[in-house]
Formats: structure tokens, C-alpha cells, sequence
């Protein structure tokens, strides 16, 4: 415990511009979709996902154990057909497939809701999604960490649509009411500003017009680092 | 877009104070650490979590579709067998399984890698993990967004534990350097003022010596919201 000189003080907050963040945003289009594939992989997940979704707070009157036999079976069986994964880190990244892959928006990846977002004429992103238990933070509340999961997502994504994007330099989550599990919520994330490889964007979550919390991410384009991760997983 | 006298400037960010924060603390103690289910629950989680870490950036050398049916049959058995949601909620504030179901570290919880942390001699909590690829943001790195959502568990945590804790207020994070995927990394957190109902906790990220990550956050007891969900979930 540090003395009360040395403690953290409460910083001034970003002054978030909410308008554009309004949930009612109309007129988007449809961004990062992804299509059926062919492999099947998104028509895995989710079955993975129905599984996923009742183990959290599990009340399952059933015997567990020959479930979890066939479960087994069916992971050691993807697990002999499988790459490894720096071989599959690659893929991620060789051919678009990131977003396919995101933890938030990827259909490929089990712990993604997923979430779709639309962008607004303005370039403001919008998503509604129904989160889960296995979201759960406070009771009946999405997990504070999930919803600054959710802004980093949405922030970068509006950055990307910009063609100017980065990597997250810091992230600043306000929680203004709780967000609610197992009912709508709407996330909406835009750019505010650039300046050189600099990329400010600020976003917003909200259940019905009551508003949740904001946020506000700087974000730089790596330069050097990705080049260098590209090199490293194309064997050069 | 707006203009560059309304655009955010960079703000004062938290000043962190390192030194418990270090990676290579010792002499902790087990906290939150859940026994084997007799109901089975965990080992069948266990399973889920094994095909969880093959679909994302699947390179899989085998038809999925039977495999995908079997998933099925089994997420049909398990939801005809399963409580609703609102049941499911109440047992997870009803007896102490929060931490069962926690995103981060719940060994139910499928989204959970699932974390451990040990408490040390000072109040700092130290965790070690490995994050495989469903947790990637950049190539090779740890997702922005799960970064926050680690140090708002850890922050939770180590708030819990010196017996005052409370909801997320705001949460701040600074990112140093990239945190890697496919690498251990450590996970630490403490609790750095009290002041009434309010609490400051810090937490920091290392892979090696190196400094990947930090945050800030304030938590403030609930205190009417919690007896409220609570009545709420016991239908009073």
C-alpha cells in the first residue's frame, strides 16, 4: 500500500463527443462479414459455441461423463488433423483471415460472441450483440474487462475502415452504468483524429438509450514490428 | 472527424509503480484455485478448450462435417438437459462459483484460458500463462482487448482479497511493448489506495524481464446496485 501522497489521484477523463456514438445510428452497411467456408470450420464453432454457452453457471441434469468421452474423441481426432500453431498463427495471417479469427468478431474463433457491425455513413461503426453468462462480471453485468474488449475491438475496426490504423498505445475505459448480460447492447466506435502514424478513436456502449461506458484509444502504426513479425512468419 | 482544436490530446497517463509489479516475485500462496467437480463440469470444459484451441486459424486435414454433427448431438443433449439462463445466473452468485465462471478464470468457462494467480506476501497477486491463438490481436501478440480484460480480473482480484473490493469505475491501459502469444507470461496486480468506498488498484504484464503492458483502474463498492441484482435474483 503506497501512502496517501504516492496514491493515484483520479486523472481528468476523455471528453468523449457522444453524438456520433448515439445508438439509434441508422443507414450503416454491412462490414467484416465472412461467408460460409467451405472447410466447415464456422459450422463447428458453432456447436462449440451452444456448448460453451451452458457450462457457464452449468445447471445440467444429465451424467457428464460420457459427454465428456465423446467431447475427447472428437478434440483428439482434430488434434491428430491438425497443424501446428505457428503454422496456423500464420495462416491468420497470410490470407485476410484475421478477422475470421478476432476474439470478438471471428467465426472461426470459439470465444467470440460474434458481433457484427455495420458502418454509418458518418464512418462510425455500430454492433448489437446479446452477451452471454460466460460474459458475466458483476451480477448481470457484462465483465468489465469484456467491455474494453469489445471498445478495442470496435475502435480498431473503425480505424481500419479509415485505411489508417494502428496498434493499441493506450485504452481508456470509463463504466458510467452497468452493461447488461442477456440483453441488447449496442457498441459504436469511430476515428476522432489523426496526426502522422497516430490514431485517436473513442467509442460507446449502450442498452436501450441508457448509456454504459465510453472509451478512447490511441493507436500507432507499428511500422518496424509488423514488418518484422511478416518476415519472421514467412520464414525470411 | 473532428476538428484539431475539439481532437482528445494526450492525457496525464496513471504513474505506475513498478516495483511489486516486478515479474519474478516470490513466495506466493494459491488463491482462487477451485477443486475437481464431482459433477463433472470442469473435465468437461477441459475437452471444449482442447477443440477451442484448433479452430482458430484452423489448418485442419480432415472433414469436419461429421465431426461437426457429433458437436451437435452432443450441444442437443446438453441444452435439453440445462436450466435456463436466469436459473444459471442465480446459482453463479449463489454459492461462491463466481470465480468458477469467471471469463478469466473460471474453469468453467469456456472463454477462460483459464488463469491462476497466487497472492504474495505484500497483497500483489502474480499469475503465469500461456495464450494461444484465439487470444491474438496483432501477429504473435496478445489482442489489446484481452490485455484490459486480464488486468480487470487481476485488479478484481487483488482488490478482493485485501477485503474491499467493487465494480470497475474506470480502467486505464498503457501498452509498452507487445505482449506475445505462445509465450509464458506474468500477470501481476495490487490494490494501492482505500478511500471510502473507492479503491485504486495497479497491474502490470511481463514477458520475461521485458515490460509489456500496465494499468490503473478505480472500483467503487456498488452498495445499492448489488443488494439490488441480488433481490432481483432471488425473486424478492
Amino acid at each position: 500500500m503506497t501512502t496517501p501522497d504516492q496514491a493515484p489521484a483520479r486523472r481528468d477523463r476523455p471528453r468523449i463527443d457522444l453524438g456520433p456514438l448515439r445508438a439509434s445510428g441508422a443507414g450503416g452497411l454491412p462490414i467484416d462479414r465472412m461467408d460460409d467456408d467451405e472447410a466447415g470450420v464456422f459450422a463447428l464453432v458453432d456447436q462449440v459455441r451452444r456448448i460453451r454457452a451452458l457450462t457457464t453457471g452449468a445447471v445440467l441434469d444429465t451424467d457428464l461423463e460420457p459427454l465428456t468421452e465423446r467431447l475427447r474423441d472428437i478434440a483428439d481426432e482434430l488434434e491428430a488433423a491438425s497443424a501446428g500453431p505457428e503454422r496456423r498463427q500464420a495462416v491468420t495471417w497470410s490470407t485476410g483471415d484475421y478477422i475470421d479469427n478476432c476474439p470478438i468478431l471471428g467465426r472461426a474463433n470459439v470465444l467470440a460472441p460474434p458481433v457484427e457491425f455495420d458502418r454509418l455513413p458518418d464512418g462510425t461503426l455500430r454492433g448489437e450483440t446479446t452477451l452471454g453468462l460466460e460474459y458475466q462480471g458483476p451480477p448481470a453485468c457484462v465483465h468489465g474487462g469484456v467491455v474494453a474488449l469489445l471498445f478495442d475491438v470496435v475502435l480498431g475496426r473503425a480505424n481500419f475502415h479509415t485505411g489508417q490504423t494502428g496498434m493499441t498505445v493506450y485504452l481508456d475505459v470509463d463504466y458510467r452504468s452497468p452493461t447488461p448480460i442477456l440483453e441488447p447492447i449496442v457498441v459504436t466506435g469511430r476515428q476522432v483524429r489523426v496526426d502522422g502514424r497516430k490514431v485517436w478513436a473513442q467509442g460507446a456502449i449502450h442498452a436501450g438509450d441508457r448509456l454504459c461506458a465510453t472509451a478512447e484509444g490511441l493507436f500507432v502504426m507499428p511500422g518496424d514490428l509488423l514488418v518484422e513479425n511478416r518476415r519472421r512468419l514467412s520464414g525470411g
